[in-house]
């Protein structure tokens, strides 16, 4: 049996263009002369469509492709993930489904049982989780359909469910597994995939077929990587991160269960990757050529115009400069060395005078003030300003260019280097921008070796330097880290030997800053806990302030 | 039995206040005689204490209170909900639990069958549902515990659970039903609670004891209005709405089912409340007392202003005048007129100069570029970071003034009148805001006729009216509220009479403006469909694009 997996980019909403691309594949894999062509969870709408599941016309049109691939299916097998009605009065009234066309007929429909409800997931929002199960019978073999989160019930010290469905499939006596998914990117994700794929194997000792999603949604980026498992627990083949492919596989060979291919894993290469895709994707999908940003001379700006020129070519991306009284001369310099090295576009305005006026007219209410964070501000949301007029009048989409220590403790300016459509490194703890800057000169000096190696500064008042209100940041990430991945207190933290006083001034400002991170934009995911909608935090709260 | 109702404002987090709040509860009801005292849902931490639960530190500090109040409980009995640890491996590792104390001793514990997973709600993130029922007993009586939507599964055409955890618990014989809530207000709710109580009692024939909270919690607003349901189906007593207060019911008389009280509802004053206590909340439990908002002359910064005053006193809050060369002179009396009415604080800063300033700075970049939405962008960026620079300097939040009408066509300026810490009337359509309007000058006139009855408009060009390019806000709000509340298809409310070109524009806009909702501040929530946290749609989709 000869069986095709499509690992392609949908687009949420779109399915004219979704269908158009699953029809293709269909096409292709009956040329080939599969029996069988392999989608991913959701395909006909994209994951994750979010409150559109509450609309009946979305699902309606959803609804529409099954009948279209249905229609293909007389002979070729057709495995999609859709949402379905449920038909029962009580529950959720929509079930995340997997299809099984064939022969012009639905031969089976299996439901999705566990419902992941935690960090970007909301599905038992929409969903009512399967009760009943049954196998798709194929040309002699059954076959157990599951989507996504169902095998991943296994192998886990704390399983979130007190059940896994293929401990009812199994009754059942299949001959292999698919397992239709949406799994978004992080950078531990492949291996804890090939993990948990071994523990089902050694569980139920059937061969797998695990189809991913790949493309970006917003902020989350699915990076593709389909497995396929021999009954031995060997990886037979995982197929290629961040890009659509068609592969096919016989099932005896996979029985077999020699070791085709493996991918080799590298967090910096992958998170790069992952960005760029991220970014392409973001403006692919709402039709935009155009990305602008501000470049300042710093790392954070140079690391993403990289990513944008990689994602977007550089004769699409704008740099501005925008030096102001408190600028030195090597960050203008810095700047304007970057974008000539990535041949990216670059034009500057200078503050100065739309800075001055400002002053000018807040004078007869500031009279009598000193300097401070206002003033810094101000110059922030000058730049700000800029960008968008820039962004309104040519059709670019402004790139943000906070990172992710940066946007933990808050510093930054809420409407001035906050503003952007998309933020593009705010999942990326500074030190790993540092290593991100590093990977993209890895053949050339692109971004100035200056911009890495010079002590970090925003330049908002004379001789001022990161370090001047923040910790090193190298230990500041790691305190970071404890605190929004691991969810550690203060006082695990401080017994891990960091300083007392430092660690609760640390939690304090991430808690008091959630206010900004709410009006930032959508941030690339690449860790297992980004800052957006998988991390929810009440802003008035009273906890480590 | 004496039994007593605490409705109370807890603060998210603020373990100390919560628990200094229920000590003094406890002892006041102790005083008065009471037999037991009932608190409401997670009182110990607030709701929703949304991802701090993903926290041990935060539930253990949970603990501590719950072990305060066991202790108080040597001679009353205390009811109290409160966040427990799920000791089996497997599932969730919370569940959402009401406690029974009495004797310093946890008599029974109870944990919520039906978690919540829609709009707001994300209560499957964190919690486990119950699988066990145990009746508290008490001085001779049997007491059924339920936690807030455990009762909601009645009388609903579409339930949206498959179970009611009062049909295990009546099982066990109970002489009446308490449920700890934590149960939102929108302007229809005080009718539907009272609808499902009935419901409740007509099934079940108990006398119900359904404790509220009352308060703000960023967005959500809690309105109190605790009821008190005799077994004949009459409401014993409806506590106020929108404030603290703990009042004292005889089992026995509540038994008899005579009606003692109920509150009228009114939409336009139930909102109008909501929003000031929405605000109050926001300023006290942040710490602030000052807030400061750009009053433009129209209906939208008045009503805001008006709302402000009310919630924080006239003293605390500044309106700021910030004039153009397209703002009429009407507007800036108006304006002033409201400032001296509502007796706030006003200033006035011109913002010509700086515009030009910014004129001058772009021309390089704009020379030969038509005048168009970009500058009139830029002037409510120049506005939006003038009152950033007040609330920076001087310790005010900013409040916003966008209502839901514009909001959810995207008629507003990112980062310009879009900044804000605290959307006040986001959650307002157009024409609400005039009846708010109306209400506000119920006795004498605060708000400006001028600014009730003149057209709306932006004032960016010369001659600009809303009407130039949005429709009559009466059509878009009847427009809006069968897409947004009522997830209706563009052919479901063409159908109903609204012209097909401009049902499909306005749909339209609301889609491609997420990006904007993305960014703004919360919304207070007094619909039943508020942007926001109970509102989840993609950025990059392509659905009624």
């Amino acid at each position: 049996m000869k069986i095709a997996i499509a690992q392609l980019n949908y687009h949420v909403g779109n399915f004219d263009g979704n269908q158009q691309k699953m029809v293709e594949a269909v096409n292709q894999a009956k040329e080939a002369g599969a029996d069988m062509i392999c989608f991913s969870e959701l395909a006909t709408c994209a994951y994750p469509p979010r409150d559109f599941l509450e609309f009946d016309d979305f699902i309606k049109l959803s609804d529409r492709v099954i009948e279209k691939l249905k229609e293909l299916s007389t002979d070729i097998a057709i495995v999609v993930g859709a949402p379905t009605r449920n038909s029962e009065i009580e529950g959720k009234d929509l079930y995340n489904s997997v299809f099984f066309l064939y022969e012009g007929k639905v031969q089976a429909v299996q439901h999705k049982t566990l419902l992941p409800t935690y960090d970007i997931f909301d599905e038992y929002r929409y969903f009512e989780p399967a009760s009943t199960y049954q196998l798709a019978e194929f040309k002699g073999k059954r076959i157990a359909l599951t989507v996504c989160e169902d095998i991943w019930n296994i192998g886990n010290e704390n399983p979130l469910y007190t059940i896994c469905p293929l401990d009812e499939l199994i009754k059942q006596d299949p001959d292999f597994v698919i397992n239709v998914s949406a799994s978004p990117f992080n950078f531990n994700k492949s291996s804890e995939r090939i993990k948990m794929l071994k523990a089902n194997i050694e569980c139920y000792g059937l061969p797998m077929f695990y189809i991913n999603h790949i493309g970006a949604q917003t902020e989350i980026i699915f990076d593709g990587g389909s497995i396929v498992m021999s009954p031995n627990g060997n990886v037979f083949r995982e197929m290629d991160f961040f890009k659509e492919s068609i592969e096919y596989f016989d099932l005896e060979e996979v029985q077999k269960g020699e070791t085709i291919s493996k991918q080799e894993t590298d967090k910096i290469r992958d998170i790069h990757n992952a960005l760029v895709l991220g970014v392409k994707d973001y403006f692919d999908k709402l039709g935009f050529k155009k990305a602008i940003l501000g470049l300042s001379g710093g790392i954070d700006s140079a690391v993403t115009a990289a990513l944008a020129c990689a994602a977007l070519g550089p004769e699409n991306v704008t740099g501005l400069l925008m030096p102001s009284e408190f600028s030195s001369d090597h960050s203008v310099n810095d700047a304007q060395i970057l974008a000539d090295n990535l041949g990216m576009i670059s034009e500057t305005l200078a503050i100065k005078d739309i800075y001055s006026q400002y002053l000018n007219t807040l004078d007869p209410l500031f009279k009598g003030t000193e300097f401070n964070v206002t003033e810094e501000n101000l110059q922030a949301r000058i730049r700000g300003a800029l960008l968008m007029a820039m962004s309104n009048k040519f059709g670019h989409i402004l790139l943000n260019t906070t990172n992710k220590s940066e946007m933990a403790v808050g510093y930054g300016t809420l409407y001035g280097d906050l503003c952007g459509g998309l933020s593009v490194i705010g999942d990326v703890y500074k030190m790993d921008v540092y290593a991100l800057a590093r990977y993209i000169n890895r053949d050339k000096e692109l971004i100035p070796d200056n911009s890495i190696t010079k002590p970090p500064s925003a330049e908002l008042r004379p001789n001022q330097k990161d370090s001047d209100s923040l910790p090193d940041y190298k230990k500041l990430d790691q305190i970071l880290v404890f605190y929004i991945e691991n969810r550690k207190s203060p006082a695990e933290i401080i017994s891990l030997g960091y300083d007392e006083e430092l660690v609760k001034r640390i939690l304090r400002l991430v808690n008091l800053n959630e206010f900004k991170r709410y009006q930032t934009a959508p941030v690339l995911r690449v860790s297992s806990k980004a800052f957006g909608m998988g991390r929810r935090m009440p802003i008035v709260a009273k906890y480590l302030t």
